[in-house]
């Protein structure tokens, strides 16, 4: 399971703040502060509609990078912006993300490919998402196919089913679960599956223990990767646990201080 | 989903005693208490290895039922005791239970249909719990195949896949995952799923954490009744939250208060 914390965000209002006065500390104080709770990559956004992004985009890299030794996830629609990052990067990048547009995945998996990066991909297209499972999976053989076509080896894919708001969008969640049972016969080994947590509870009360709840039931129907809080603690705590009831580390009495 | 409160058990050492001393007050709290927090049945157990396991069954279940009125499930592997108890219930009752051996299932299917209690039924036999997940279905095969002979309805049929402890037999929470998906497929309508949950956790450190987020698990696989610690504060909210997440309930912002 790779943890990538998801605090590094323009759209956080101190966050944004702290980018548009290139003030380092707080970046680096987050990205110390997910790293030490587990962390195994950071996601670095920058904010929508700021006219300086490629810049605001190699300042906030370079800034994580001296604090910590850690891949980046570049999160952000905007090619310039992504290929500034991506420069910017010492260890191996992943883009986050393209969609299943053609237009989107060529220039997104050029950039990949340039830049030998993985790369998370949204099963949406320019019709938006999907409403049920079997349609989020056509569009990820889609995104299979052309990351053949760019000689992108399934194991740098990270297909995104997309979680949707359970307030106003309760049904999808399921379909999400589906999808990923979905996604693994896809290919030989299974691509890698990458969900934006905290998108589940967007706008509602009880945040912490929907993410937790719904964690345990994305690994279990396969998930490999989350962009998460690694700062919540129950998050964090069902995440250990998921991962001993899959049997993916070895149970001991203490596993929850390991 | 079915909650059936664990508590009324003969094993627990200050159940025992009230039992012994034929006190129903521990008992009766016991059960209005996890009534209380949302238990749709009870169930009961005198305790293994007493003499008097038929008078106390009896003497159990009518303690328990002059406080709350609710479904009880006879726990007994002697079948002495099962009648005595199933004798005493108001309303319909639950055999808890047989497992997948003839002579065993030819005894409780007949006491089922004597007192058109529902039914649940380990897939285990004289050999033990399998292993496997293919195992256990075919054990499954073989319990509705009997209980067609009995005429039986499988609605009435609760499968068990058996929960083993993670502290022993860590690879099996996931073979109990894989075989709640798989009984699915058993009947239509599915047959219903039950588990005791705080098997996994038994002799564990974080067991309240353990069973919560394997309930979440169990449930995205199927699960519709489990045997389980109505007091236990986290397991309920993941269960509540988990009932949103499928879809089982409606949403709303409060939906924990409900």
């Amino acid at each position: 399971m790779i943890i990538i914390g998801e605090k590094c965000n323009g759209q956080f209002r101190l966050v944004g703040k702290a980018i548009d006065e290139r003030d380092e500390s707080i970046l680096q104080d987050l990205a110390i502060r997910q790293v030490k709770r587990g962390a195994h990559k950071l996601d670095v956004s920058v904010g929508a509609g700021r006219e300086d992004a490629p810049d605001a985009m190699k300042w906030a890299v370079e800034a994580i990078q001296n604090v910590v030794d850690i891949g980046l996830s570049i999160d952000t629609q905007d090619l310039e912006t992504m290929e500034a990052g991506l420069k910017s990067c010492k260890r191996k990048a992943m883009i986050n993300s393209t969609t299943a547009e053609s237009k989107k995945m060529d220039a997104m998996f050029s950039l990949a490919q340039e830049y030998e990066s993985d790369i998370i991909c949204l099963t949406m297209n320019e019709k938006g998402v999907p409403l049920d499972a079997t349609s989020r999976v056509e569009l990820a053989m889609i995104i299979l196919q052309k990351a053949m076509d760019f000689d992108i080896s399934s194991e740098r894919i990270y297909l995104d089913p997309l979680v949707m708001q359970i307030s106003s969008a309760q049904k999808q969640s399921l379909e999400v679960l589906e999808a990923l049972k979905l996604f693994r016969n896809l290919s030989d080994p299974p691509p890698n599956t990458v969900v934006g947590l905290s998108n589940l509870s967007s706008g509602a009360e009880e945040r912490s223990l929907l993410n937790a709840t719904y964690l345990a039931m994305l690994m279990s129907c396969g998930l490999t990767a989350a962009i998460l809080d690694p700062e919540d603690e129950l998050v964090m705590k069902v995440l250990r646990t998921s991962q001993i009831l899959l049997n993916q580390k070895l149970y001991a009495p203490s596993y929850l201080k390991a």
